[in-house]
Parts: structure tokens; C-alpha cells; sequence
């Protein structure tokens, strides 16, 4: 690997960094101004430049340039819309055993947050069958996926998965929908023998509903849990857990077709 | 996909499921039995059947054979060892950016068990560059790492970190190591602009120190947490977190290359 | 207050303090020797010495004799018995309302520790009406309150409260049992206006039908809560949350009688 | 104990109540009406009437008037001023063995909240000597404690704890400053033999340096927790954990004098 720095070019989506609280997410173009409260940032000047200079806008603020990464983006759809945390979208992948060349079947498909994670994670051969009724939620979710080029490795699918799945033998089901435990007949039916199956529920009464169907319809290693992200202000003489939390998120429930 | 169930193969390793508290993870071979204080179970006889079969044990238990993955492999190298947990393993893996390409470094191997998790995720173009000094640690960890088929996307280096690291222009660094502050100029070195840092530490004065050299050398976004997960049984009208509960594993530090 | 040290007298009760894992509470006695794994200790031979005294076992060990105090005893009434945890105790206590003059109803007994914590706040003026159905429930309460001289703030009652509750216009309800819903109405006619009835209960489906009992029942301020404790190993450089960890003891509801 | 009515005197502090999130505490007096922003309720109207009548704003709201109790003004008290919350008051008392006839030192008084709990807790006949250096917080903790009618067991000094403690042979000490670890000589000096020391402190530096000072010192039984309340809202089939929670209010950590 050369150590010359990357240069920025046009087409390029860049973070200009302000500090921990404020940064934007910004496509370099020829002829482009990006407007901030802190005044215009010249977006063509930069092309050429190495990644990491510094900018200054017209009302006299530093800002930085980064390369923006996929977690930048995740980063942003997540904060739009009411979606599953990175914490739980994170351990959730880990848990349905997703990795390349995966085969997985999602509903529904909401904002395409967890769609996106899944389909980076089974690139360049598995497949995310991502199901979804509402079309404007496809629609957007599609452009998000446009967005970050992972089209090729998703399947959108506009349909009521409780009329059926139309995969067989998939090694993964991922769930993300008010009555989880109405399907789960047919998520067996779709699953390899093996295959896993996780399940986010913000209610502790889907979680029961959930765990009863799974366990009705003869699944095994049946888990339920659910993850608490404690932050820290980190200083020292001055360390200890941030006064505001998230104090819940949803739970996971998990378990494996047998 | 064909809904043909798959057969039990010489040379598998299969899931011999007992109950959600015991199974055992076994390679299938001609003229092997296996042995458990439930009797003793013939693998040879296996062969050809279909995955989902039930055999009886010499002294009639019944055990399911259900095909094994990727997941418990990893659970079974995480349960022998003092290692990251899994819920600490998917999220440094996200907070990493890790994905399919890229080049992550990683100090220290270990058991192998979190480097076969980012190996998994950065294959099949991306790789694992991991740096243990503990010359028997890295023997162990190969050995694991074969098992799973994960060598070609990893590098074992055995060389003490601290007098340096080999790769430049990498997307993420790792870090499992009792003193990460130590290091974090030789990190900046490696990362390219923008690349993450992740680091983990069982104690607030690792991270105290960690956040304050992450923040001396000029990285951004520089943030520190904990996962706290907490398991529940849920059965109807007896649903509740489960009593005994791991209650610390380690705080998670990540920041930015700037 | 004098700065004369404290004497030990014939008939006190003691801590024999080891280590922080390790004391016994003894009862002062002449004639008396007390059996450790550590040898013996001649109790006679403490008495008239100050406390704060050190004394050696017949096997070498060195000893140190502390006054005991309440906390000390409910902390072994607590190890002995399935019972609510001290910080549930404590929050129990408050929520209430509980204090010196304060008249409260509980139910059940159980082993008496949370009678204790109740009579202890509101002597010397208040009483705690304790119904319990189980016989040596109440024989094993009356005799752990007798040691804590609390008989004369407590009054037992062996019967099952969901045939009633004898006493009315109370200014507090403690409930820890099994259906706390099935007497919120009795409960109503006990307290008076403003009175506070706090219930604790493992399981959150029991929290969810006295949840909603009350609402029923017109009372108002109806929260439901639990409380988690983390215990910390404190060290320079080796500070973390303790590993093993009681993740769970029970929920709190409390509201408030209109 | 009668079954009649409590009727609403002047002089009073009564609770007006709207709903769960909205309530005022206001002191019943002939001619004088109370403003909100649902309309004039006239309070000399209410005299007679008994509790839990409702009454009619004059913009036709309704509200319920429910006699006031000590943990209406405690949380009242609470909610205006940066101190320790509830639960923590709750825990820190008990730890400190605190009970009718207790001779107790606190440092410092700050909105007297605490003193007003540990002083509710130690009357008739123990006492609060509470330490203070600023003099507007002590006459504010005054006037908090003069409403709630515990002065009597309440001695206010305006002095600087770290030049001495007056008292001898106290059964406890509650520390609640930003420097508990430079008075743990001092504090040793106050205690009786097997007396309990109990400081609250927000950051896990401050109780790094306290537990170090309390093992110099020879205190024993030195243990360090933290209290995390996790919320719920309940109903059928929508229970689950509040989402914004209070992550962090502080860290207790507790000791014996020997």
C-alpha cells in the first residue's frame, strides 16, 4: 500500500468535521457550495486536495475533511428514521450467523438499515431477500441501498410475508415486525435445517408470544435477551456513565430451525 | 434451491443436540463413535441420513444431528478461552467498519476467536493482519483458524506490536491488549485518514488512558462504552431477567484516524 | 460522648471480623467457646476488654471483635432466606412513606427481614400489621424479631389477607407475595386517602396484573421500577464492575389511594 | 382507627392532582386562590370538604385534592435542586444503619434533602449534625427542613469539615462532597467502633480515592456499588423499559470504622 495520501475527488461523499457533536455528510461537486450555519464551504475547491486538510468556510470556521465510510452512512439512516440501534443490528448479524455468501431472508424491510448490514455482510455471493407491504417504505429504502451499492446483493421484495416465503433452504430469517409470532410456521419452512432465526421486539409481550411459537413449532436453542449501551464521558478526575441513556432499545430473541 | 435435505457426509461436523443446555460438536467418521456419559453414539451410521435425524446412544438417550456453522464453532473456541464476548466481538466489528475488503490490523490474536470474526467479514479480498508475541497463543489460534477455513484472509504475524506495525493505508485496527495508550502513534501511522480505531479493556483506567492518547494524537469521534447484556426466561406468567448475570465484560473505546 | 472505648459485655452480640469475605456474629457468653475453621475463640475471655480488640484463635488466626448493629443482623436473616434484596428493602421502605409514627400493613411475613426494616422506621410510636398464612413462616419472623427487639412495633397476624384486611385508614400497604392483584381492592379499603402501597413481584406479568388492578381501582401514581445493583472492584488501575453480578431480584410497583 | 373522612383544614398542604405527570403541593389558606395554567381553583372553598373531593378550576378543569405526605415535599425538594436521588437517599441510609435514636454526621447539607430523610429517620430522639460552608445553601436547607417540621432533630453548622468534626463516637457518618477522600482521618476519629461510613460521589474517580483512603485508614467491610433504576410503562401488550432513562446519578461507596 503507497503511503501517498488519498486526494479527494468529485463524485466523493466526505465528511466535513466540525467536532464530536457536529459533522455533515457531503458530495464533492464541481460548481457546489455546501451551506452551514457557520457559512459556505467551497466543495470544488477541494478537488485534488488530500484527504484530511482543512477548509475554511466563508464566516471564518475550520472544518475538516475525512473520507466518509459505510458506517458514516449507516450512522445517518439510522438517525432518520426509527430503526433498530447498531448495537442490536450488530449483535443480530452475529446471531443469524450471516456472513459471505449467507442467504437470508428479512421482514420487513423498513428504512433498509438493517438490510444494508446485512447485505455488506454477505457480499459478493449470499443474498438478502428483504420483504416489505408499504411501497413508499421500499422506495426509500431501495434508494438508500442505491446509495451504497449494495443493490446487487438484495432482493426487494413487495409483499405480505404472513401469505408465504417464497425461499427455501435459506440459513437465515430476520425479524423486524409488530407479530413475529404469527410467521414463524413459515420462517420454518424456509429455513435449512440449522438455519437461524433472530427476532427484535421492542415488547416484553412480543417477546413471549415470539419464544411460545418458536418453541410450539419445535425450534431449539431458544434465547431471549437484550443489550444496554452504557456511554462514558471519559476525563481524567472526571470519568463516570453518562446521565442521559437510551435505557431500551428492544430484545432479541433467537433460535435455531431444527 | 432444492428442498432435498441435506445428508450427513464423511468428514462433516455435525451438532449432536441433546437440550438446549447440552450439545456437543463432532466430526463424522468412518469407524468412530462417540462417547458421552448418555452412551456411546455411532457416527459411522450416520452417514448418508439425512440432517434432522434422531439416534439413540448405547444406552437410549436420543440426540439430534443438526448441521454445525461458522456460530458454533465460534462459540465453543469463546467458551474455552478469556476472550471478548460475542456481543463485544459484533460490535467492535461494526464500530471497525470491518466488511468484506477490508484490511484490518489487530493486536493481540489471542485465541483467535475475534480474529476469526473480522477474518470472516473482510473475505474473501479483504485481510487480517494479527500480532501476538506469545508464540504458543498463535499456535492455538492457527489451529482454529484452519479448522474454520480462515487462513487465506488471515496474516499471523509474531511480533510485539510495540516495536511496530508493518501495514500503512489499513482501514481498521483492533486492539485486545492490556496497555492500547501505549501504541496509538504507532496506530495513527497505520490507519489511513478516516480509518477506525476499536479498542477493548476490562478497566475504566485502560480506558481513561486509552481516550486521553487517542485524543493527544488527534483522533476524532472518540468514544467509550459498554455492552451490558442481560438474558431473560420467558415463559408466560413466569417471565423475568434471568438471576445470575455476567456483569462486566470490558468497555469498548473507538475513535477516528484524523 | 465520651471517648471511652466501648466494653464488651456478657450477653452482647459481636462480629468476629476475618476479612471482608469472612465474619461470624456471635453472642458474648461466659463458659462459652465458638468453633471456626480457624480454630477456637475463648468468648468468656472477651468480656470486660474494649471492642475493637483483637483476639487469637487456638490455631493462630488473629480475630477482630466488632459491635453489631442492625444491618448486621438483617444482612444474615437476608443470606439465610429467599428474600428482598437490601437495596429493594430500602427503596420499598421510602416509597412507602414509612417513618417513625407510620402505621403499615404487610403481607406476607416471609422470614421477617422486611418486617424488621418496616418496624424499625416507624418505632417508637408506629406499628407494622403482618398477616402471613404459613405457621412456621411466622414462628421463624416472631423469632428473628425478638432478637432485634422489634415484637413491640410489630403485629403478627396469621391469616390470609385475601379474606380481608383487619385495619383501616393505614397510612402505607407493603406487598410481597404471590397475587398482589387479586387484593388490591381489599387494599383500598385499608389505606386512607393519600395512603401508599408498594408491591414487589419477580416476574413482569405479575407487574403488568397489579399494574393494571390498580389503575382499576382508581389509584393514582401507579409506576412500576426495578432496581439493578453493580457491585465495583475498586483498584488503582484494576477498577471494573464485578463480574458475577445478581441480575435480577424483582420489580417494584407503588401507587397511591384516591 | 374511624372509618370517617379526613377533612381538608386550613393550614394544610394539600396535593392538587390532574394526572400522573402533573401535580401542585399547595398550603391550604382562607382567601387565597391558586393560580395554574388550567384556571383558579379558590382553596378556602376546599375547607371542610374532606379529602379526595375534587374541585373545578374556574376554566373547568378537575382536579383531586389528596392530603400531602413527606415524600411529596422530599420529591419536591429533590426535583429543584442538584442533589442525590431517591434511590440512592433510600440505599445510603440503610448501609449506614440509620434508625430512631441514631447519632449521625453529614457533610454537606446542601438543599437539606438528605438531611431530611436521614433526619425523618433518626427521630425522636437521635440527631443530624450536618456540615456546610456556604452559607445560602444552609439557610435554604433551613427553611426546607423547618417545613417538614425536622429541625428539632437537626443540628446546622456552617463550618468546613475538613477542619474537624465536632462529634465523638457517632454511629454514622453520610459524606455526600466533592472530596470525601481528605477527611477519612477525621471521620475515623468521629465513628464509635464498628460505625459506618457512607459517601456519595458521581465520578468512579472520587471513589477510587475514597475506597484507597478508607483501606489506609483501617476501615473494613469497604465495598463500592452503584444503583441503576430502570423504569417501565405497563400495559397489555406494550410493557417494556422507559427509552429515556437516567443512566448514571452516582457511585455509593460504604465502610466500617474499626
Amino acid at each position: 500500500m503507497s503511503g501517498d495520501p488519498k486526494l479527494i475527488a468529485e463524485g466523493d461523499e466526505a465528511i466535513l468535521y466540525v467536532n464530536e457533536k457536529k459533522s455533515w455528510l457531503v458530495r464533492i461537486e464541481g460548481g457546489k457550495k455546501f451551506h452551514t450555519h457557520r457559512g459556505l464551504v467551497d466543495l470544488e475547491g477541494l478537488i485534488g486536495k488530500p484527504y484530511g486538510t482543512e477548509v475554511r468556510t466563508t464566516l471564518g470556521s475550520t472544518l475538516r475533511v475525512i473520507p466518509s465510510d459505510y458506517l458514516d452512512h449507516l450512522e445517518r439512516i439510522m438517525r432518520r428514521t426509527q430503526v433498530i440501534y447498531p448495537k442490536d443490528t450488530a449483535l443480530i448479524t452475529m446471531l443469524a450467523n450471516v456472513k459471505p455468501g449467507s442467504r437470508v431472508v428479512e421482514c420487513g424491510t423498513g428504512s433498509g438499515a438493517l438490510t444494508s448490514y446485512l447485505a455488506t455482510h454477505v457480499a459478493p455471493t449470499g443474498r438478502v431477500y428483504t420483504y416489505e407491504v408499504r411501497e413508499e417504505f421500499q422506495a426509500n429504502a431501495r434508494k438508500n441501498l442505491e446509495k451504497l451499492r449494495l443493490t446487487p446483493y438484495v432482493e426487494m421484495k413487495l409483499k405480505d410475508i404472513t401469505t408465504g416465503i417464497d425461499e427455501t433452504e435459506v440459513d437465515a430469517v430476520v425479524l423486524d415486525m409488530a407479530t413475529p409470532w404469527m410467521i414463524i410456521d413459515k420462517v420454518k419452512g424456509a429455513l435449512r435445517m440449522g438455519g437461524r432465526v433472530v427476532s427484535f421486539s421492542p415488547t416484553i409481550n412480543q417477546v413471549e408470544k415470539t419464544v411460545e411459537a418458536l418453541n410450539a413449532a419445535g425450534f431449539v436453542n431458544v434465547k431471549a435477551l437484550e443489550l444496554i449501551m452504557r456511554t462514558y464521558k471519559v476525563k481524567y478526575n472526571e470519568t463516570r456513565p453518562d446521565m442521559v441513556m437510551v435505557g431500551h432499545t428492544g430484545y432479541i430473541v433467537s433460535a435455531r430451525r431444527y
